[in-house]
């Protein structure tokens, strides 16, 4: 019995074919930030990873918007070819070949973004193969995590930004992020204070400024917002200016977050070394899948710093409740998850609660997202 | 008089259409390096920008092989629409504005490759509207520059590697360099010396490991090779490892080279401040442009480096010969210059000529390319 037991199955899981989908989905309305400016949709790019022992994997990525047919392009011309025959349990070997295949092109940037659809399907595989839900393979610390509501609203008015939140403290969660990156900083002060007014002292509030402000300005808006109990002060500015953000750490209280804007391991541990950072923020839809993740969140392990992240809760929430040092997951307002089949839920804790279905339990419902599709292969 | 010259004509040249070619080129026999594997072909993505009042620029970027079809969505599907309509003569805020509208994909990447090709036709357009050449426009120091022919011959044997030396000696070229990144170090450190006992001590030499190579193994191979005189050792590691660099370079008095592998200024300023490089190695192709590519030029001089290049010669002639701390230019081995209507010449003492017409001198030859276009706009 315990040979038995010990005895592996090391037959390869051929990849046969690889299919890539590409969907603008419009958003309810227009949502703004500081430097993006007008969100009206997003794009998500799916890559379904068929072996031929009949296992498939379902991986996707997402914009705010733009260069979504170029990541089409890199899956579909350049990264399909390299993985028609290759084993697809050999995830870490599938995951350099991509990187440093398409490395001089590539080193982040958009290449990241289609390393992570394939990755994702890749571990999608793994865990259907495992029999097992992706936050037990990811690590098995828990079955749900921490989150908070983030908010695109700098377009809001400060009614429409109060009724927003509301919406979401009614909505059961327990933590709140707005935008902040106003013309006039002296107003993002105004619209803190009045969302801490009506969160109350017990819920997480955070700020996101992406990446928008001169580093005077940010110290400035800190300083004058650190009275309001703000968990982290998100991208004060510009993601390579390492040092500055250094510089506004060491003028405030707050805690610095950055990640969405990071799209290698290397610019993570960067990050770490010179920013003085409270909190990691890595993206699995652009930092090379749950790979990248998974190095990420190994980064911020050893030098004690909470991992959380940036968009794509319905994937996010089983990697962080994976993970021993998870901090606060956004639920971001790019609404992925309407189109899924799975639906994602906040316990009554405010809790996010990951599927538990053999694999990532993120699958595209063709009923929801059919009338999206652009193009496939 | 003094009045009508002090008069200035801002009446804006506006944007009329864009159009891209794509074209993969085949090379003669199947070049090699230590990373990137077998060249078969490589990638040529032209832009070409008309304005209203008649001006037409041509920029172009190019690539290994890989990710050209990629490039060309971003320019068409993303960069294009919010070109048309815009004045041309804008560089400086059409360069922010494509690399702030696509960021959040982009930070480097595949982006700036995309944003290289615009860039490059944006100052087509103002030499012409000047009347004068490049090396004139980006800074007028010279006509002509330095350079060395770039060998991609790490599959050749010894024999070949060379008679192909020495096919450059016979060119006319002063300076050479080959490919370094053998399984085993010593077989490198042999072709070194081979290729040095061929060239005598008067021509220029580099080596360049594509960052092939542990920290541990470069340093060995670095002393192993200081006997020979050695220009630069170019990119020995992982570009991403700036401090892997530094105890490369303190370990030995051969300088080190790096660039075609940083795709924003910012990685160029962490790589002055934490490298300890000797020669900085910009692409225009692949750092925004000839915009991008003035910059990394304006940080190596105030950092007391030589500015040089890498790839597509064609055009760093002209950016090369206006700078007075220009180093060694790269003529390489993708013989991009072989399609263009005006010809790269090398003057009797090894020096690249910039071409002395309107623009930036290089037009591709529909007789020669026409055959390798795949698709169009």
């Amino acid at each position: 019995m315990k040979s038995d037991i010990l005895n592996v199955d090391n037959t390869p899981s051929l990849i046969k074919s690889v299919k890539t989908e590409y969907y603008q989905i419009p958003l309810a309305e227009v949502l703004s930030d500081a430097k993006h400016g007008d969100h009206t949709h997003f794009e998500v790019i799916v890559c379904k990873v068929l072996c031929q022992d009949g296992f498939e994997g379902v991986g996707y990525t997402y914009t705010g918007g733009k260069g979504g047919r170029a990541i089409y392009s890199l899956i579909e011309d350049e990264l399909k070819p390299s993985l028609i025959g290759k084993d697809a349990s050999r995830i870490s070997q599938l995951w350099e070949e991509m990187t440093y295949h398409l490395h001089y092109v590539g080193r982040g940037g958009l290449l990241s973004f289609a390393i992570s659809a394939v990755d994702i399907a890749l571990w999608d595989i793994r865990c259907k193969r495992l029999g097992e839900p992706l936050w037990k393979v990811a690590g098995g610390h828990a079955d749900r995590t921490r989150c908070y509501a983030g908010g695109i609203d700098l377009n809001f008015t400060q009614d429409k930004l109060l009724s927003n939140i509301q919406g979401y403290l009614d909505s059961g969660f327990k933590g709140v992020k707005i935008k902040v990156g106003k013309p006039d900083y002296r107003e993002d002060v105004a619209r803190v204070a009045a969302v801490r007014n009506l969160i109350g002292d017990d819920t997480i509030f955070m700020v996101d400024a992406n990446y928008s402000l001169p580093v005077e300005t940010a110290i400035r808006f800190a300083k004058a917002i650190e009275q309001y109990d703000i968990k982290w002060f998100e991208e004060p500015t510009l993601p390579d200016d390492y040092d500055g953000f250094a510089r506004i750490a060491e003028s405030t209280s707050i805690p610095l977050a950055m990640g969405e804007n990071l799209h290698t391991v290397y610019e993570f541990n960067l990050a770490v070394q010179k920013s003085r950072l409270g909190f990691l923020q890595p993206d699995a839809s652009n930092i090379g899948g749950i790979t990248g993740w998974m190095k990420v969140a190994n980064l911020a392990y050893i030098n004690n710093l909470p991992i959380c992240t940036h968009g794509m809760h319905e994937l996010h929430v089983s990697l962080m409740s994976s993970q021993p040092h998870a901090g606060y997951m956004e639920v971001h307002s790019f609404p992925i998850d309407q189109y899924t089949i799975e639906k994602f839920t906040v316990d009554q804790n405010g809790n996010a609660v990951a599927p538990n279905v053999a694999g990532t339990g993120v699958e595209f419902d063709p009923a929801l997202v059919g009338q999206y599709l652009i193009k496939q292969s």
